[in-house]
């Protein structure tokens, strides 16, 4: 760490050994020297960005996740009467929650490419981004009013005005980190680059505000056109990538795709990623996601007072045997995120580069952790028995299954450029590759397993879910030891044989074989 | 950044070395021999606890925060009869909030210790941290219980068997690391000092559990005896600090306070607290708290669709006009909570270490941040002009004044001790000084006012606070001019003159002139 404090204020360091050379006792006089100085040279004030991304990541995290709530809190009914309208009002905060993690999550990429560019800050900087996070922090709120209102033009314009105002503030601050070079990325700093690189920015930021400023003018007029062009918004860079790699399938041999060779602002699936801001919105999203929970639980599972006097002849232990469920709902939920962020972690450990299809797969992988909050309180929803019991248990199931599976295409996208994005040792063939995978497919198959044997012992569905919760901690704790026997064992049955991994239990198996074939 | 990659698994780089000596193509052989030397050395599974960490410190943050909200969703009104019941409530709430966060800042600082010590990890810690944030998290509900049932043991209980687990976890952690020494510190590694450092960090760690389990005891005769033992337990450190001082200034002379060197668990108010988690913990509490409001938004100001039809003929704009001051006091508190941790970016900027004494005080800033939510949903509770909103504005004037008031004590507490905690251009006399200076104490300067002001002029108190919200930010952004204006003009006028810095508008200035004359 002491690394990070030597980087953070780099530029100090000079300023720091010229006033050692200074006599250090005329302390009042160097002051009004030095304030003389700076003036000069408007250095002064520069810092890394490091924490301002931190924090930023912090925000949007947050915000990404905490539209699960409102899906949450919607009360369930065993009552078939009610079933349709609160289907459709769950429908909508669903949709909701999408909504808000994709433009969420795409607004955090763009802010993560800005700050590739830019890459050390001053306070003007600190204060426009916070104006930007502001905004952001807000979008949740017009998606709410867009899926309660679809007719009404209000939430399509608020929304609209958000993203142009966000638009403005990011070009503001491309503007005024090319007016003082030093803040920009070593790379784009070299004054023959830079007249480029601005214009090419600018013009990929300025495209989102534009169409937007169309979409809102479409709204009035007809507002179905203004609901397309901004789902053509968020997903134009993957669409053109989409159709330029058709392109080159079909007409062939054209791979000129980036003829400039920008690093920055490429769209490319392979375009990197920052490494740790990607752990640090994952380490936010997890940690929302556990602590979602007990705030429920702390808000609704202690019991009045005056009920337990009257109700349970003031024994506060029959009061809270009530609510038994709710914390074995608690504790599950806590376990599984905590132990889907331990997969996640150990998955980055071995990574040293992000790519943005990894990205990709990682938000697909963050928005079903979101949903663990909303089907841990299923479960513990209904009364036993019930078929809407049964439902839950295997909704949730689900959820624990893509949340797991969507890390696993991480590491099979890692594997396709092991060279570039994997440490060595944990290449195909390396000694911590099976347990690697071991770890990663070791809650998609028990959540598969787990739904399959709901289904036969449906009587039983939450029995058999909670044994799961109860057990996947253990396995993990074993897990390493299960590994090194299995491989022991196959060591000593095949040998010579070259297929030593087949008993690790994982699915993608055979489809990496042959890439590894083609990289090495 | 690249800095953290390479030191994240430096175990293996010596492995990934060995590995480039072998014939690279006959993987799955060297894959099993990999195996069988894993087994050998042990080392295979070290990792940097650098995201542990991080996810630890965003998970406590969180916790520690969010407590808030149970006493912001207190509804209130201008019911004279209900008053005195929804205060007690409230009561109740603010003192849970306290409480949590109290305690959840000691848990947290216990745990950066226990982290000082334990420098690497491997899976099994890994699971084990987990296991003890899951109990971290279950804390709030235990006080939930007992400020709702003071008189029922099953509270106390609760709470003491949470910190006895917590206490042992802690204990198996401290004994694996010290039965894998790769684990540990540099420092402590050394053969000669691990068994005496063992003894100590285990006694240190097991005093808090013992103290439980008496106070546990003590619950079942007689329960006051046991909340005087855990306010004990909590305090200890300090109490036996504020002791130990008191008697060498007594008897005088007696500075032996530290015979055995030990840099861990000292608890002096000199030791070093890692400044990059004083960091993270409180980026995660201005996280949390900036957005706590729109997820009351979101869920709360979305008028029903019937509504709109029938009170306002189908006009949403009109229905969203009711919910006017609640968005101004969402930017509001966004903007509040966003430039205090401006500021406290600004000031971790220019320390090079955080000292335990600064701990406390950021701890004492952090709460009263989280207040914030409270106070803004106060300040749109009442209607305009009532003798509650009067004192709801008081109240966010209060909050933010005490919120940036403990940000300068940090700051007059890093000057203290100058020399260790602040970078060479910060200290007193150097040119960032004034600047900072006029940072930490624009906030407390304007609450004030603003305070003063609305006792003058009560009627437009809600006008006068939100001027303030408006202006605070813009006040940022020309801060370096004013600053320098006002500078230049000193020097202009007072040149040969030694007392150049009474213009910048902080209280303690008089108070600082003595510190640095002892420092320097």
């Amino acid at each position: 760490m002491g690394e990070n404090d030597e980087s953070e204020i780099i530029e100090h360091h000079d300023d720091e050994e010229m006033e050692k050379m200074r006599t250090p006792r005329n302390q009042s006089q160097s002051f009004l020297e030095s304030v003389a100085s700076s003036e000069k040279d408007g250095y002064s004030s520069t810092q890394s960005s490091h924490r301002l991304l931190a924090y930023s990541d912090a925000l949007i995290s947050i915000i990404a996740t905490v539209m699960i709530l409102p899906v949450a809190h919607t009360k369930f009914q065993d009552n078939e009467e009610l079933k349709q309208s609160i289907q459709a009002l769950l429908t909508t905060k669903i949709a909701v929650y999408l909504m808000t993690f994709l433009i969420v999550t795409v607004a955090w990429a763009a802010h993560i490419r800005l700050f590739q560019v830019i890459e050390r800050i001053d306070d003007t900087l600190a204060l426009l981004n916070l104006a930007c996070m502001m905004l952001i922090t807000f979008l949740p709120y017009t998606f709410s009013l867009m899926a309660t209102f679809p007719n009404n033009t209000l939430g399509i314009l608020l929304f609209c005005a958000c993203v142009m105002v966000i638009g403005l503030i990011q070009a503001l601050i491309v503007l005024y980190g090319f007016s003082h070079p030093f803040l920009l990325n070593d790379q784009i700093q070299m004054p023959e680059n830079q007249a480029y690189y601005k214009r090419r920015i600018l013009e990929v930021i300025m495209r989102v505000p534009i169409m937007c400023l169309f979409a809102s003018v479409f709204s009035v007029i007809f507002i179905q056109v203004s609901y397309i062009i901004l789902a053509i918004v968020i997903f134009l860079p993957y669409i053109s990538q989409c159709l330029k790699w058709i392109r080159s399938k079909a007409i062939g041999g054209q791979v000129e795709d980036s003829p400039d060779s920008v690093p920055f602002y490429t769209y490319h699936p392979s375009e990197p990623l920052r490494k740790e801001r990607v752990e640090a919105f994952s380490d936010g999203v997890y940690a929302i996601v556990a602590t979602l929970l007990i705030l429920d639980i702390c808000e609704d599972n202690v019991p009045d007072p005056s009920v337990v006097k009257k109700e349970f002849n003031n024994s506060l232990v029959a009061a809270l045997q009530e609510y038994g469920p709710e914390y074995l709902a608690y504790f599950g939920s806590f376990a599984t995120v905590g132990l889907l962020w331990f997969v996640h972690h150990s998955l980055f450990l071995h990574v040293t580069k992000a790519t943005r299809l990894m990205g990709l797969f990682n938000t697909f992988s963050l928005a079903f952790v979101g949903g663990l909050p909303l089907a841990y309180q299923l479960t513990h929803e209904f009364p036993r028995g019930s078929r809407n019991e049964l439902e839950a248990v295997q909704i949730s199931c689900v959820i624990i299954f893509f949340a797991g599976l969507f890390q696993l295409a991480m590491w099979v996208t890692a594997l396709f450029t092991e060279r570039e994005t994997l440490h060595p040792y944990v290449r195909y063939g390396g000694r911590e590759h099976a347990f690697m995978l071991a770890k990663l497919s070791l809650y998609p198959c028990v959540a598969l397993g787990t739904f399959v044997f709901t289904c036969v012992l449906s009587r039983f569905s939450t029995s058999i879910f909670h044994m799961m919760e109860i057990g996947v901690p253990f396995a993990f704790l074993v897990l390493r030891l299960l590994v090194r026997v299995a491989l022991v064992l196959l060591r000593w049955l095949f040998c010579p044989a070259r297929n030593d991994l087949d008993s690790v239990p994982v699915e993608e198996e055979d489809s990496q074989l042959p890439i590894n074939d083609i990289v090495t």
